[in-house]
């Protein structure tokens, strides 16, 4: 099977992403070669892309949140067959040997886990290339089993918009009795929401601005409080158990914390960077309160949730896109401008001349 | 019983402490009337007398590590009989009714708890008073059991300085095989030390200076860290499960969240305010670290560490004082020149003529 492959690439931090040619390796032993059918549009895209957090080497092709198909199988894969449908997230590899891999959080691996894109393969030292292309080459043991019925382009994004939202849902224990509130409904409030609710939480969407009520409540919110209402939020002072900060910016979190219960934990998701304004310790000191980050998700932890969403009928909603939009979607991603996330048919690269 | 006392007052934020006399209340049926023989001094005593976290009411009797014998009890005390070794530390009342309580977090009563000074009697609603006295009245339920043969004069700092430290200790699960630091060595940090070698931990130090190896292997600790010492920070990069942040002012947390194991947590007990240099998300969420708060214990937690501290021959390391030293403790205090904590021989006072 030939490997070369097409995808869309940024060239620079400051070009459009465009058609470009590459070579998938050969199956490993133990790699499984997948036919990229949907491709998810994360943040991480956009600002890899971009160069904004440093590191970017480029040509670099985004997409961490890949569905498709298994094509072909080395010989010692024993956990996927040609036909299968399969999703690969955020990592394709990690260490296998320290404290963190041995417990399953491959994503906090202390030799550092393989990004699916921008990072180098720990075996060739090629540079990893994500899902915005034709296929893909994953070692099976990255690689994740979409349970049987589930509709496939709603589920590229619980690759990465799920998973980080399930990691901390489930790390801080949330269930039936349980009060979680979420801070911003975009890619990853929308699923935390959805999540949320059928871990069986009482659940609260934080927004700025009013008018996502309807929507905020088919997602699975019991309530929105406008959080830049004084009344409302003193009205929630020291409820919630969790909650989930998805937004993608340095923000107050003083307002937040003080709706805290007693023990809770507020948890960054997106943001990374200094944090300001300043964090007042009042309220964490005399309230046992925890400010805390979560990063995606580890493999099991990944398929757990993967085969949590199918029995509970649950995927991202999503806009789709051809391949070509790329560059526009992102322009709307930066004005919030997706209800709630933007999923790439793959069909529309393939039948690129 | 006549319930005049005599104590130690702050009359305004610049005065002096100087004598002061008050009345404690008649024993109700419940309340046990204690004798104090030693107190120990808190930076919170010095801070309430010179009013540095506003709220003060004058004239204030600090003092919350307080160690007496029981000299009456009211008619429905079951808990206690004349000549008990007993203690009471932060608090001598909460709502006993409210989800905190239940749990037995009365430092955390969603009501308030009642303060051992500066704080108001939830019956008659007269200013509470502390231990810089003859004599104190206290609800049974808020006075704790000493263990037999422990050394009284040490015994006093647990009851802020020991039970401060213990509760993240305990809320945390520290035990054999938990890899603990400490930052600072005060009064504070001390008691960390003890506790955590006695629970099992690995037990590390951060000082800012050197010439505290000997005293903290002493007291406790497997080995000591200077934090100003980029080298030795990274050489311990990613150890910590536990940080217990004793320091009473605003610093840099981000050199020592670097030092947490993945899913650490640096809890503050010692300062309150705005957290300043800007704490850095990258790490936390790169890492699921948390930065979380704690305040003094709940009262069942005090007894269990006092009868743990019983148990292990723990006690403070102290200073005794007389009463009519504390405005010069005070000052030394400040200059964090005292190992490790200043005790009051309340007996000084008695002689007073
Ligand atoms: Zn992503
Ligand atoms: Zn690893
Ligand atoms: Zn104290
Ligand atoms: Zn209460």
């Amino acid at each position: 099977m030939s490997q070369a492959t097409r995808g869309y690439a940024a060239h620079s931090p400051t070009s459009a992403l465009g058609l470009f040619h590459f070579v998938r390796r050969d199956p490993r032993a133990n790699d499984v070669v997948i036919d990229i059918l949907y491709s998810g549009v994360c943040h991480s895209d956009l600002h890899t892309a971009r160069n904004d957090w440093g590191g970017t080497v480029y040509p670099t092709v985004p997409g961490h949140e890949i569905v498709g198909r298994v094509v072909a199988v080395g010989s010692a894969v024993t956990q996927f067959k040609v036909g299968d449908a399969v999703g690969v997230g955020c990592m394709v590899d990690s260490c296998h040997s320290c404290g963190a891999c041995a417990k399953g959080w491959e994503q906090y691996c202390e030799n550092g886990m393989t990004g699916t894109y921008n990072s180098t393969d720990r075996i060739d030292g090629s540079p990893t290339q994500g899902g915005y292309s034709e296929r893909i080459v994953v070692r099976q043991e990255f690689v994740l089993k979409l349970p049987q019925n589930m509709d496939l382009k709603g589920a590229a994004p619980l690759l990465c918009a799920g998973i980080t939202t399930w990691s901390p849902l489930r790390h801080w224990n949330v269930g039936a009795g349980s009060s979680v509130a979420v801070v911003g409904l975009g890619g990853l409030g929308h699923m935390a929401l959805k999540l949320a609710k059928a871990l069986g939480a009482h659940v609260t969407l934080f927004s700025r601005s009013a008018g996502k009520e309807e929507d905020a409540k088919r997602l699975g919110a019991d309530r929105v409080v406008i959080s830049t209402d004084r009344s409302q939020m003193k009205a929630v002072s020291g409820q919630f158990d969790l909650i989930i900060d998805t937004v993608p910016y340095a923000h107050d979190l003083n307002a937040y914390t003080a709706t805290l219960a007693t023990g809770g934990t507020l948890v960054l998701v997106g943001f990374l960077g200094q944090q300001e304004p300043a964090i007042n310790t009042v309220t964490l000191v005399l309230g046992r309160k925890a400010i805390a980050g979560s990063v995606i998700g580890g493999i099991a932890e990944t398929q757990e949730m993967l085969n949590f969403c199918g029995k509970h009928g649950i995927t991202a909603d999503v806009e789709m896109i051809a391949m070509q939009d790329i560059n526009e979607a992102y322009e709307r991603m930066l004005k919030s401008d997706v209800k709630y996330r933007f999923v790439i048919d793959m069909e529309s690269l393939k039948a690129q001349a």
